[in-house]
């Protein structure tokens, strides 16, 4: 067994801060790792937290981290930083605040970055998530800023999200009708003592109202710290009523992951094969003459990566 | 021959209409259109705006259209609407502005929904494009609104990208840092008469010095036309001395889209495979049980998919 892997099961945050840049990184030791502790993972719920920024998701959170000790959880909290997806380069970046309102030894606390690749954040959180669950966090918060399609995959691969709105920002409308309400298991009046609170509060039941699901809406103060026992007590319950309909949830997810994960290793040696396949370059100069069109192709290529077994299977 | 596609050689509006309807929504008659009418295109030239909502770029495009025509110019104008990712349902929607502000039946004007799925988006409009292009159309904006993969994505189909900022509005310098001003060939600071506007035209100047390129950098005014003279000459001048680097660039666009193209048509057969894979379903049940890890089913999965040929080839 290697080194990292008796680290991470001692949980030691050394060995869990390395494995977690492995994973991120996407080096070649993810897979070794990961294969290590796999059966010893399954304990771990994980909540999701999104809204735009400056809607008090981290101090929120802080509030939170001690209710949660006092039931029992040990709580490990991951912040997804956007990326621009051409720079490479994080927007925010600065966790300062959170790390401040959060002064407990027994938190672990990362940021891992987006990289603007959708599909590569999905990777790497799930794995990360079963790092944390195998070093004994029980709990793992996962905090990420906007309405994107970023916030759709988190939503898809944590057992339940909770959207954090504030009051008075021109935005919040347009978020919700942007699919926030779709994604959301908890909504979030954040700063509930500001004027406009009520109107939003309105709005958000009105909209989820069509959906026909019972969703909780609460107004809170991160600050004060008004309403997030009752927010910490509902989370709690779902959390705890969901492990009934847990293993159906927890399979679908797997089907999704492994499709996903098939897929990217086909992809990957589908792109090694084309790059050194002269017919790839052959077809580019054909499509520049016209002599060929892009879907005759792509279906020719296709057909050589699969190398004729199409027609055998 | 397909009557749409005759109707398209001739350039006629409902062919047209009717034939980006089929490539939007990947109909199995894109593929029959496309190879139609691929040995008809390669004379138009493609120009992206893109800028946040209110920056005034469908007024500009307006301002622009009679000055194309000028030089000579068949204008056809796409306006990419960003779509929830969960509901589909598009989020602006509104283009009557711009079909107000464009009084000119020789333009060609279309909406086309981005469906959240940045890879679509890029092949429904490098074949929407190959439409009016057969059809005639030798300039053609594209605007779409943001700062996000999508704009990325247009900016490498289209030939030039111009970004269109505002002045005194609080997103501008985030947009900037966010990779805007790698995606631009020109930048516009519109309703330069505002106050903030200097300051705003002296970032961006900053920001892009940095880069070392030679990229211009103007004042307009689209609701007085001020500027949108020098900016038209300008767009017209870059299209026409791209021509020489003109064939290299074509060669590395039809490269990625062949590539993806490839990929995509892989992905779709990958999927069916697995969906009536017995292997499938028994994996994810062997990860249920954790008696097998995602990289070793992904792989063998993969590899089934493959059908042994990875050895072969």
């Amino acid at each position: 067994m290697l080194e990292i892997v008796k680290g991470i099961l001692r949980g030691e945050r050394r060995s869990l801060a390395k494995a977690i840049s492995v994973i991120d990184n996407d080096e070649p030791d993810s897979q070794t790792i990961i294969r290590e502790i796999f059966d010893k993972t399954g304990n771990a719920r994980t909540v999701g937290f999104t809204g735009s920024g400056g809607a008090g998701k981290s101090s929120l959170i802080g509030k939170l981290v001690p209710r949660f000790h006092d039931k029992g959880y040990k709580v490990a909290i991951l912040a997804v930083d956007p990326t621009s997806p051409v720079t490479g380069g994080a927007i925010l970046g600065d966790r300062v605040r959170m790390q401040d309102s959060i002064d407990d030894e027994r938190v672990f606390m990362r940021s891992i970055a987006s990289r603007g690749a959708v599909g590569g954040i999905s990777k790497s959180l799930r794995n990360i998530i079963r790092i944390l669950d195998a070093a004994g966090y029980n709990l793992i918060l996962v905090e990420s800023v906007g309405a994107g399609q970023l916030e759709v995959e988190i939503s898809k691969i944590v057992n339940l999200t909770v959207v954090v709105f504030m009051p008075n920002t021109g935005d919040n409308l347009q978020a919700i009708k942007a699919g926030l309400t779709e994604i959301g298991d908890i909504y979030i009046v954040n700063k509930g003592d500001l004027e406009g609170s009520n109107t939003l509060f309105n709005s958000i039941l009105d909209l989820i109202g069509n959906c026909d699901k019972k969703t909780p809406v609460l107004k809170v103060s991160a600050k004060t710290g008004k309403g997030t026992k009752e927010l910490a007590l509902t989370i709690d319950g779902i959390l705890k009523t969901e492990r009934s309909g847990y293993k159906e949830k927890q399979r679908k997810m797997l089907e999704s992951e492994l499709k996903s994960m098939t897929l990217d290793i086909l992809e990957q040696r589908a792109l090694r094969r084309l790059n050194s396949d002269e017919k790839y370059y052959f077809f580019v100069t054909e499509l520049l003459k016209k002599r060929i069109d892009p879907y005759q192709a792509a279906e020719a290529l296709a057909l050589s990566i699969l190398d004729g077994s199409e027609g055998r299977s």
